[in-house]
């Protein structure tokens, strides 16, 4: 755990420049705006540590795949997240020397994300070999009004001497993907062009084709008024600048504005790029940065009113929220129902920026209560879209009759992951996609999603359910073999509770669906069941001999589910039998070893308790904590939450703050030594989960929000809005009660402590301890 | 299954050439000397479809390995073999055009493996696109007796025609191995050389440095006698020939007599390699290369004497088992404790031809009976020289106090295979290396073996298995978790019944050598303990703890051992259930199916029985058999011929049979679609086994030889050499009898059907049916 950025309860601040942790810096600064985003590499030449990245959404390269055996099924290409082209560049020359940190004396040095109005700043004092001192004052940011923009101020002031400088803004597509698996470059040049005061680049990615036009549009201002200059274009490879060469005098400010844009062919025809680019570029530019960055904060002001979490007495608590909540939205916007939350969103390249189950069980919840219900429901449509390919997907597998294994990993809806005892059998995934569309309706009460899309993923889901599973004449039970849980610390067992339990639930809810939607609209259904060609009663019948005869693996003797077969032969050892020094075990064990350990990487019964918690009593939830959690590592980042959410419903309240700490300040404080490859965007919603359901207790029942806050010793106050079927809710909890607003015009019945209150429109409800 | 090859009973015959079977041709006509070895490319140049290689033993790369994952503690190399220069090359140009035999009209093609005197023969008739017609007529042969050495004879008659005939006979150290990781060419040049009649090229392997020199030395003959010629050097990189212009008159032949030689720095220093090569050609060239011929044909003679298996009245099976009898020579002579025996040999690069638990469990056997005891001796002595390696290895996966855990694959001690449920978890392999110092033991009653070398290595493997294994204290047993058995249709299964026997009877077997080795050679004993810090009580009480206490899973209602736990949750199909258009499962079946379903890849449980019958009653072998035999679908080489000797041993000599030419003929009737990579060399052993102790019924127990002879209808008679203990037996067995002729100097007891006889020196024994 490293403390090296200051607490602030809503910024990020580095004060001091320290090479050994830029690249954490670059991943914990970025800026995005659900379109793009960047890391927060620096505008002018950097030779030390970096890890460049520029992003725009859905824009990806299928690189070929390298394995050195195959398994017949695997996929040859994984979806990557593509570094596009560098848009913030301004290379700064001073007498001949060219500016770059990594070669300079660094007198001051302070970067800041601003998360509060959206931006990103970064001031710095150097000296360069020759001597020569200037001062930088640099503010960009990816627009949340103009998506496809972003723009920067930089501000040159020479300290102490006068002379020549030359300002080169440039656009440069040159770029590689540091995890290319034949360190190919993914982006073919299309054209480019200079201008006086802009240039344009337009590239278009191997394979897949798509174009990306980058343009910039720049100003220069000198004493407070824009200047005239002659630039010269640079010209290379993919790459273009704008040369301006300058005269300067000591204490003079000379600032240049330049404005960038990232117009992709997702959106508009290739051979419109260029003029989509110069009609943005217009646009913003006339606008001005001032009233750029001005939209900026009224944006994330509007944001931050139905998002904004507020932990009194613990700013290091606060902060940790804060980032969470400002990454996740920099991230996911809901606007595009082709886009999804990748692991690193735009942050990084790890992962390949692709969609996992992160989304299903961790994110919707979020988006859910904190945006529109559109967000959360494009989050659906987006797998419902793909649910062809998953049908394709398991096809491949051996399965037939439409069922539907949605993949591990994908971009497209094609699976490209590749590790057979994740890519093939971690198929719990197909649960919670299932899982998502019941939390949506819970949550929004939009049962006409079900009726036009829900069903015939559910179907498609239990129909591949239905075949994965297979009877044990030696049981006379259904059994589920080969499978690897949410706990991946366990590769291909048998009977994984959790996957069972999944499995049979998605059956039970697909009977209870078609129910639902045969009384609804059976037109619907019946054109829905010619579609599918849906065998109602020899299907049906199939998911109830399943649902009645699905065998379930249990410890009598220490009245637990048990993770899988075969658990209990284990060394039973705990967490705490684990010197420090063989922790993380999946840096210093061998996979053997870790396998067949005792060890849990995350939340694989306490996922299923979690999920279904209405399920079951509080002894028997305890009963399984208790055995659980003592012998979970908590590796992986989505560990933490769930276990917080628990711990505070079994009243552990101090257990469930550490829990908290460490989820949300996992990327701040660098806790995995792994922040340096981008931010663990899924697992921030997990922190949010962890405030809003485990200290604030909030659930939804038969169309009801409920709420129980418990706080932790440290927090003065805890507050936080969450949005419900049309109303916006603000509630905070403190030492003496729970205030919950209604700040709509619309009343609601909730429940706080299990009594039934009625919040009337615009006004509030105060309970005191 | 394909039927391209003639049979014959000393020769493999392609009549006519299908440019489709040249890979497959190029791997059964591969030829070998223990100590270099090549498939049967075309001396002259060929466009088609070819897979180049020329190897020479010992000779390996440590390619990097790339996927897209890493575990901790995978291996980062494979260590490959390596294609090496070639040396056979031999350009023939006609009239300005090419000798290509994809270029060409081709009249009459015939290549044969003369398995009886060791050589590989070619001759054509073509058509080039002038019109010009020639006849070649090519013999090589790699020699058995200059070990380093190869020789060829290329003869060109011009049928039609007179004129300018170019011959460039030339060493091409530019070559590539297919299966490179990357692309990389992994040879270096160090330097090359001409003469007017010879060439030499120096190669060295990048990061191994192993150094070769290739170097070849010609003449030319015409009517009988060696003409004068002028040679002019061709020089690229790595490349070296010599190119010398004719003229040659329509119906005159001119005979190219090519020597060559690789000679290595395993042997010789680097810098004396030119000088080295040069005398080998000297004295070779010196000998002719009839006389080089005629000494083969002695050799091999010599070979066939203790080797060779007749069967009378089926010419498939007769040539069959000469066909691996012949390869298993090619590879492996014994001659050096460095070498071993790779799953190809010289035939193809796939599977980096690096050592396997093969060697141990299917090849030990043949050399012990068939070749002088220093042969499996030096098989086990390459293994205890690599127990430091083995215990470094175990070490990194977390075993100490010298624990061994030998590697899946290696070269040279190191692991080099990266799947993690194969790497880590099949360690069944260990077992096998222990099995085979009993084997050797039993074999040749050389107990000094276990005094010298063999304890160490047996306490390192129970070491390794005493760590491995582990308390249940549900069971109250001791389990072992975790592991792939010999059947790798399975992954990280628990209590492999095969896995828990072997490790089991390891312990058992250290604890009967302990206490030899104790009786036999006390001081030897206590220098072992204090040289390895053996803790005798302590550690062997854990052992005898072990053997007491483990589990062993078995099915109580068919009385089977079970494979592993949860086996009777299959859903339990028979192969004959499974359409052929599903088959291959391998080829057709995503790898979790085939996971989950109860088809096996190859014996497991019945290769437990296999290894000790002895302690289990026919029924219980039936039982076994009968359970798994109709599960098994035999997708591995190695599996027919312990089924053939089990299904032998239980009386089904028809069911033999039918496994015995499956394994028989594997490669020549590509059986697996795959010969085109190479053939099976390993599972050849495997056929002997099938045959001798299979239709041969032969064991040793109790320091004695038994056989029970039992021959398929289609066979008239078969019969067999035996050495043993300094005895060469022969035994014939046909339709009215068994005879056995003592051709030794020593007399011998034997058992024949269970009944003891005497067989005196250089006499027989007759026992009618």
């Amino acid at each position: 755990m490293k403390d090296y950025f200051k607490v602030d309860e809503w910024k990020i601040i580095e004060e001091g420049f320290d090479p050994l942790y830029n690249k954490i810096a670059e991943s914990v600064f970025s800026i995005g705006n659900g379109r793009m985003g960047q890391r927060a590499n620096f505008e002018e030449a950097y030779s030390g540590e970096t890890l460049q990245g520029n992003y725009v959404a859905g824009v990806y390269y299928p690189d070929k795949t390298r394995v050195g055996w195959w398994k017949n099924g695997y996929p040859e290409y994984f979806a990557k997240v593509l570094n596009a082209a560098n848009w913030i560049g301004i290379d700064v020359n001073i007498g001949g020397e060219q500016l770059d940190l990594a070669k300079c004396e660094i007198l001051a040095f302070r970067r800041e994300l601003n998360m509060r109005e959206g931006y990103l700043k970064r001031t710095f004092h150097v000296r360069n070999e020759q001597g020569k001192e200037i001062k930088v004052d640099a503010i960009r940011f990816c627009s949340m009004v103009d998506d496809e923009c972003g723009a920067i101020r930089y501000t040159i002031i020479p300290v102490n001497f006068s002379g020549d400088l030359i300002i080169t803004p440039f656009i440069d597509g040159d770029v590689v993907n540091t995890d290319a698996n034949y360190d190919e470059k993914f982006w073919d040049e299309v054209k480019k062009d200079h201008s006086n005061d802009g240039a344009f680049v337009q590239l278009r990615t191997k394979k897949t084709g798509f174009g990306v036009a980058t343009a910039m549009k720049f100003s220069l201002i000198k004493n407070e008024s824009f200047i005239e200059f002659t630039s010269s274009p640079v010209e290379k490879e993919k790459y273009i600048g704008a040369e301006v060469k300058l005269q300067v005098k000591e204490g003079e400010a000379i600032t240049l504005i330049k404005y960038a844009t990232n117009v992709s062919s997702q959106n508009y025809p290739a051979d419109a790029l260029e003029k989509r680019a110069a009609d943005v570029l217009a646009h913003i530019s006339q606008k001005g940065f001032d009233t750029m960055l001005a939209e900026q904060a009224v944006a994330w002001a509007q944001k931050w009113k139905h998002n904004d979490i507020i932990i009194e007495g613990d700013a290091k608590a606060q902060q940790g929220i804060r980032f969470n909540i400002f990454q996740l939205n920099q991230t996911y916007t809901g606007e595009d129902d082709r886009l999804n939350i990748g692991p690193k969103g735009f942050t990084g390249e790890k992962y390949g920026g692709s969609t996992y189950w992160d989304t299903e069980a961790y994110c919707v919840p979020f988006y859910l209560a904190t945006a529109e219900q559109k967000v959360a429901r494009n989050l659906l449509l987006y797998r419902y879209k793909q649910l062809d390919k998953a049908i394709a997907n398991a096809k491949l597998l051996g399965f037939n009759n439409g069922a539907a294994l949605y993949p591990m990993v994908t971009m497209d809806g094609t699976e490209c992951h590749n590790e057979w005892e994740i890519t093939f059998e971690e198929i719990h995934r197909n649960g919670a996609i299932a899982f998502a569309i019941y939390n949506y309706t819970r949550y929004t009460g939009d049962e006409s999603y079900l009726t036009d899309y829900g069903l015939e993923v559910l179907i498609a889901i239990s129909r591949f359910w239905a075949q994965r599973i297979t009877w044990s004449a030696q049981r006379q039970q259904y059994v589920m073999l080969g499978v690897t849980g949410p706990n991946e610390y366990e590769n291909n067992v048998n009977n994984n509770w959790y996957t069972n339990t999944i499995a049979v639930w998605c059956m039970q809810y697909t009977l209870e669906v078609i129910d639902k939607v045969k009384q609804d609209d059976i037109v619907k259904y019946n054109a829905l069941v010619s579609k599918i060609n849906f065998k109602e009663t020899v299907e049906t019948d199939k998911f109830k001999d399943i649902i009645s005869k699905m065998y379930f693996p249990a410890d009598e003797e220490s009245g637990v589910f048990l993770q899988q077969d075969g658990f209990m032969d284990k060394e039973q050892l705990l967490v705490s039998d684990l010197p420090s020094s063989e922790r993380p075990i999946n840096q210093k064990w061998s996979w053997d070893r870790i396998l067949r350990s005792v060890f849990i990487k995350q939340a694989d019964v306490l996922q299923g308790i979690y999920f279904f918690e209405d399920r079951f009593d509080e002894d028997t939830i305890r009963r399984n904590y208790d055995f659980y959690e003592p012998r979970t590592v908590h590796e992986s980042s989505l560990s933490p939450c769930v276990h917080a959410i628990l711990a505070a419903k079994l009243g552990d309240v101090e257990r469930a703050y550490q829990f908290y700490l460490r989820t949300s300040r996992l990327d701040i404080d660098d806790y995995n030594n792994d922040t340096e490859d981008g931010c663990h965007i899924t697992s921030m919603a997990g922190t949010w989960m962890a405030v809003v359901e485990g200290f604030g207790g909030m659930r939804v029942k038969d169309d009801t929000l409920s709420f129980a806050p418990l706080l932790p010793k440290e927090w003065r106050a805890l507050s936080f809005q969450i949005g419900f079927r049309g109303v916006l809710l603000n509630l905070k909890a403190d030492k003496i009660g729970v205030l919950i607003k209604n700040i709509s015009e619309q009343s609601i019945d909730i429940m706080l402590y299990n009594i039934k209150y009625k919040v009337d429109a615009n006004s509030e409800l105060f309970i005191k301890n």
